[in-house]
Order: C-alpha cells, then sequence, then structure tokens
C-alpha cells in the first residue's frame, strides 16, 4: 500500500506558541459604514472624538438648590424660581436660591449646589441649619470633566457593547466605520458522516461538527457564518472544494481527515491548494492532530480533527482567536480563573482540556467523559479548563466557556 | 410645593435577596417549535432522548486492524480486507485481521483493534511484535456506552450552545420545542434626554441609556428586543406608555425618574398602571435608586436610575437574571471570580459595582471614574466587579462582564 509522505511537525511545546504564530500571519478585514443603531456587536474601526466637553455646561450632580456662597450666611433663603432640566438656565438671582435637579444646567453665577435633603424645605423658602457646611463647587459637574472637545474616548478595536454605544451616542457618533463580518466557513469531511436528518444505519453517524460550528459562530455579531459544506474522503474532489471555499471566506474550518491516516487527505490537499501550513500536531488533549494554516489571499485555515468534542475545544480557543485577529479586535480573548471542586489526581503529558460545567461563582466541577467522541458528556458541560502538562488540582485554572464572548 | 408620598423601601441587606424575590414572582414565557437549524441560542424547552444507542453499533477508537484474540499468537497475519468507515462492516475472517479506520463499525466477531503504529505493516500482511500485549476489547467503542436508546441526553432549560447542537444534531432531533423569545421593551425618561441624532444645545444630554439597553440585549438571541421609547417627565402621559408598553412586551426597562424627586414620577406611575411593587432603594452604587416589580400580566418590571452607568450596571446585574427566569433557563448565571491588580483602601457601606478592565486572564483593574455619569470611563472598562459593604482589597471578586453571555 502506498503511504503518503509524513508532514514535519513543527514542534511547538505550547499550544499558545501556534497561536501566536498564527496570529501574526492574519490581518484585519475591510472597514464598512453603518448606522450606529446598527453596529452593535461590531467592532469598531476609526477613533472617536467627543463632539463637545462632557457635560456640554456645568450641570448639577444631585437634586438641590443652586446658591451663590456669599448668600449662605443667611439662614433663610428664598426659592426664586427653578431649572427646568433639559432647557437654558435662567439668571441667578442674588440672595435667593434656585431649585435644580440633577442633570440641570447651573446658572451662570450660581457656586454650589445644595442637596435638598441637606436643608429644611419649605413652599417659597428653604431654611438652612446652623451648622451647614457648604463648599464652593460642590455637587456641580463642571463642563468638560469627563471628556473635552476633540478628545478620543473611544479607540478603534473594540467590540461595540453597552458602555461602546453609550459612549458613542453621548457624542453623536450616528455612522460609525466598523470592520465588516468575518466570512467563515466550514467543510465537513468523513464518509460516515450523515446529515443530521437522513435516516442513518448503525455504522454511520449524522454529522454533529456542523451543527456545532454553527452554533458556536452564527451568533457572533461580527462573524458572517457561510454554513457547512459535507466533502467526501477523496483528495480531488476535496481540493476542488477547498478552492472553492478559500475564494469566498476569510477563515476557512476543516473537520475531520487531518490526522495521518491514509484517509486523511487534508494537510495535503491543503498544500496542493496553495496553502501555507504554520503548526500540525500539538501537544494537546484532545485536537492533537489540529492543523494551523494561512491561505494564498491570508485566509485563516484551520483543520481541526474529526471528533466532536475536538472540534469543539479546539474551534473554542484557536478558531476564536484566529477570527477575533480577523475582524480587526485588537485586544486578545482574556479568559477567567476558576477553581475545580472535584479535582483529582489525573495528570497527563499534554495540554489538557477537561470538560467542566459551573457549579458556583469561580468554581466548577469535573464532567466524566468517554474521550472526544462524547457528546453526551459534551453537552453536560459549560466548558473547559486549560491544565498544563503534568499539573494536576483545584487549580485555579483557564476556564473558557463555550459560548464565545465579546 | 405638593409632595407625593414615600414609598417604603423593603429593606433588603443584600441585593441579591431582592432578585430573589422577583425571579419567584416570574413564569417562564411560552414555547414554540423550531427547526434545529434555527434554534442555536434559543432555550430548550423540552427534554431529548436518545433515538438510538451512542454509538450506534461497535466502532473503533483508532486507526488499526480488527483482530481475534486467538489469532494473535501467529506473529504475521494477512490482511484479509477493509472496514469501509459508514459502510456495514464485512464479516470478520479467521486467522486473519482487517484494516479499520477511527469510527468504523467493528466487525462481528472482531475482539479488539490494535492500533496500526504497534505493529509492522506490509502490504499484504502485519507483523506483531514479539512483546506486543492486546486486551480483549480494546480500542473498541462500545454499542450505547456514551447513552443507551431513549436515555434523556438533554435536560430542558438550557441555552442551545455547540454542545448542546451537536448532542441534538447526534440524536436526529431536527425540530424542537423551545420557549419564544423574551419580549423586552424600554421607557426613557428625563427631559433632558435628547435623541442621539438631535441637535443639541448644552444642557441637554443625547439619550445614551437606549442605546446602552439595545447593545446589552439586542443581540441575546432568547431575548426580542422591541425597542426604546422616549416618555416626558409626566405622570399622565408615562402611565399611558407604561399601560400601552405592558400590553406589548414580558419584560419593561424604565430608565430615570425612579428617585425620590419632585419629577420622579416613575414609582408612582407604576402603581397606578397596576404593576405590584417588589423593591425600591437597595444598598448599593450605583443604582440605589432601583426598582423591581411585577406587571398585572406577570410581566417583569424594573425601573433603573436614569444615570448611564447605573443604568448600564443595574441592567447588567438585574435586569439579565430576570430576563433569564422569563426566558426559561433553569440555572442562575454563574460569574467568574477575577483579582484585581491595583486594588486601593477605599470602602463604601454598600454593595459597589467598580468598574474594571481586563489585563491578564483572571485580573483586573480598576479603571478611574467620576461616578455614574462619567460614560467615557465605562466605555474603558470590560465589566465591574462586585464588592460587598466594608470590603477591599485585591478580592477575588465576582466580575459581571458587560457583554451579556448564555
Amino acid at each position: 500500500m502506498t503511504r503518503q509522505p509524513a508532514i514535519t511537525p513543527f514542534g511547538y511545546d505550547d499550544p499558545a506558541e501556534a497561536i501566536a504564530v498564527l496570529l501574526a500571519r492574519l490581518s484585519p478585514v475591510d472597514t464598512e459604514t453603518l448606522p450606529a443603531e446598527r453596529a452593535a456587536g461590531r467592532v469598531l474601526a476609526e477613533p472617536i472624538t467627543a463632539d463637545r466637553p462632557s457635560p456640554a455646561c456645568d450641570v448639577s450632580a444631585m437634586d438641590g438648590y443652586a446658591v451663590r456662597m456669599a448668600d449662605l450666611a443667611n439662614g433663610s433663603l428664598p426659592i426664586a424660581g427653578e431649572v427646568i432640566t433639559g432647557g437654558a438656565p435662567p439668571a441667578m438671582p442674588s440672595g435667593a436660591v434656585l431649585r435644580i435637579f440633577t442633570g440641570g444646567a447651573v446658572p451662570p453665577g450660581a457656586e454650589a449646589v445644595v442637596p435638598r435633603e441637606h436643608v429644611d424645605e419649605g413652599h417659597d423658602a428653604i431654611e438652612l441649619p446652623g451648622d451647614l457646611a457648604v463648599q464652593p463647587g460642590q455637587q456641580i459637574r463642571r463642563v468638560g470633566e469627563n471628556a473635552q472637545r476633540g478628545e478620543v474616548v473611544i479607540e478603534p478595536g473594540c467590540v461595540i457593547d453597552a458602555t461602546i454605544a453609550a459612549a458613542l451616542a453621548t457624542v453623536g457618533a450616528v455612522s460609525l466605520r466598523v470592520y465588516r463580518r468575518v466570512k467563515l466557513k466550514a467543510l465537513v469531511t468523513g464518509d460516515e458522516v450523515a446529515k443530521p436528518q437522513a435516516a442513518v444505519e448503525p455504522w454511520q453517524v449524522r454529522d454533529s461538527n456542523g451543527p456545532a460550528l454553527g452554533a458556536m459562530f452564527g451568533g457572533v455579531p461580527w462573524v458572517e457564518w457561510l454554513g457547512v459544506e459535507h466533502a467526501v474522503d477523496d483528495a480531488a474532489l476535496l481540493e476542488g472544494r477547498i478552492t472553492g471555499a478559500l475564494g469566498a471566506c476569510d477563515a476557512l474550518l476543516i473537520t475531520g481527515g487531518v490526522s495521518m491516516g491514509d484517509r486523511d487527505h487534508v494537510p495535503h490537499t491543503l498544500a496542493t491548494a496553495g496553502v501555507e501550513l504554520l503548526f500540525h500536531k500539538l501537544p494537546q488533549r484532545p485536537g492533537k492532530p489540529l492543523l494551523g494554516a494561512v491561505g494564498p489571499g491570508g485566509q485563516a485555515v484551520l483543520a481541526l480533527p474529526g471528533n466532536p468534542v475536538s472540534v469543539m475545544a479546539t474551534a473554542r480557543r484557536f478558531v476564536v482567536a484566529a477570527l477575533r485577529k480577523c475582524a480587526g479586535i485588537t485586544h486578545d480573548e482574556t479568559v477567567g480563573l476558576v477553581e475545580v471542586t472535584n479535582a483529582d489526581d489525573k495528570t497527563l503529558p499534554l495540554h489538557w482540556s477537561r470538560l467542566v460545567r459551573w457549579v458556583g461563582d469561580g468554581e466548577v466541577e469535573l464532567v466524566a467523559t468517554r474521550g472526544s467522541g462524547d457528546i453526551a458528556s459534551a453537552a453536560r458541560s459549560d466548558g473547559f479548563v486549560l491544565i498544563p502538562p503534568g499539573e494536576q488540582g483545584r487549580g485555579p485554572w483557564p476556564f473558557y466557556p463555550w459560548r464565545v464572548g465579546g
């Protein structure tokens, strides 16, 4: 029987190094302009500056009374009127106060705001307690104290979350330059794999990798999920699929066929299709055969081992990292640490992703599993902890939830 | 001037108690049926059982050779054929082996699989090393070892993430009962609030609360975001808006007008509209005036203080908890713990949500802020840590990222 030549492993001791090598070869996609109300969850591609100071004028920080300092010696002060919140401030009287509410514009000449709960409020006047201490400027938020006009308030490269959306609205940014969504496609290989809706013989399995990848990435707002194609384990047919897919996407995922078996056509077919291999095989479980590469057009290419849990674990860590880079996100994904409440003494000479489920804030427990084909156990997990070679115990360990965050 | 009667605070020492009281009064929304490929991110409303054992027959765990134990005494065994992966297994010969690949159906009569790397492979035969130890059943995944036919493999109440999607596909669940999306609406009050696209005077602010809530909830797959209405600070007009909104939604958010100022019409207007108040004012910063209630149709009602950071922090914690209950999610949101690298010695006699940004795995740093109106600082944060009254230091503390997870 003919054997294909072995591809040299690139020999990264730590999968994180392989990720760094891949990311260094990827570039952000193009940009487009969107109305702000449609840009939530997308990646900002331009710095945003304040169009006016924030606050735009001196405003009251509380409900109370605008006062002049010189008037405070009087124990009683008439209420001369009211600042209409959202309206132009009236002139500040002398020897009297103006009622003001949180966010109201401080009238020119007013030197402080006295909170209403510090005074005795009458209908027409307020009484100041004898021991009331009022600092000049108290309860006044000064014009520009949050941001000056022209100051960059948001840097590009961030995902537009609630706080960014609020800041964009505040500075009147109604049209935004954002990165377009990363076009992501998946090819599922494996002659034994049937579509989920198919009637199956006992020796067939329904494809779970396509649905898993769709669920993981289909809802990410900065990803355009192009869906799954099924490819048979034939090198020539596979090459055509790969070439076709690379012409349509920014990132290509392939599941299965990446080990060194006779039917594992993916590594050589990728090379034939002009894809540059960056790493193949990493010291990790699951996902040892993982292959990372860059396409002729700079596409991110990740060939994932075909076992379902291998697909999910490698997609969650490696594919997410690659997609973030393609999407224009400038910061690495940061992950929380969790402690394992039912830690055992098992250890591996590999970087080990172990399935866990949440049991409390900052605490997880290991989910028993029969290996990378055991989808039922994976479905009982909330994510995995990453345990370095030779280590064991409660941790804390980095935790990757299945759900992809911003 | 007329003063409205004070509403009695309900006096929860811990905001978590108030959340529990609110959740106890909320019920999941109705269910609907969806094709599985459109159900990612939704909440499963039925238990899912295995339609066949998993694996559905004995399958090989590796690439190798199917053998009979009695034949292993021979040092050399002819290769009689091959198991086509995805095909029916051939009959198992005696005195010979069959080539088999990962996932291939183990032929009846085969008693173990010997990995190809353990033997010397020739074209027509394999040589077994003299010291090769083969255990009966090795490298065979047994029918049903992951799940038996009829076994519940997924319980209802979970968000359909990648692992659940994989499990659903594996058992052939192509049509699913899921909870319908939670209809969420927001009313933004405040006469000083202009729409984001409006030209604004210095004493006006553009509304940032509507965009913040839209960004926080608009992309959550189990939420149907009905958008924002702006309401002026007039009790009668507000009551009409509240009544109208309650007729259309499962959960209603109101921002602003919830303190005890003369213009804070929300608490009393809610009562007039038949909404039952459960708590008002909690010992927390920001968000002290927060009001939680349940509408006449069982709607979750949360009136958030109007300051932008108060809105974001209370929405992230309280609204998310309420929406999860309405959505049919059966487990509480669990949160990671982080350490604060630049902890100071400040402390408050309140439950304190402090803005932080990620600096490394499991580590955050405090973001300097000028208070709950300081949107620019909030935009530099990734979320907040929750610090109990009187406490300070590195933590670890519970961390709420702005992005709402599954």
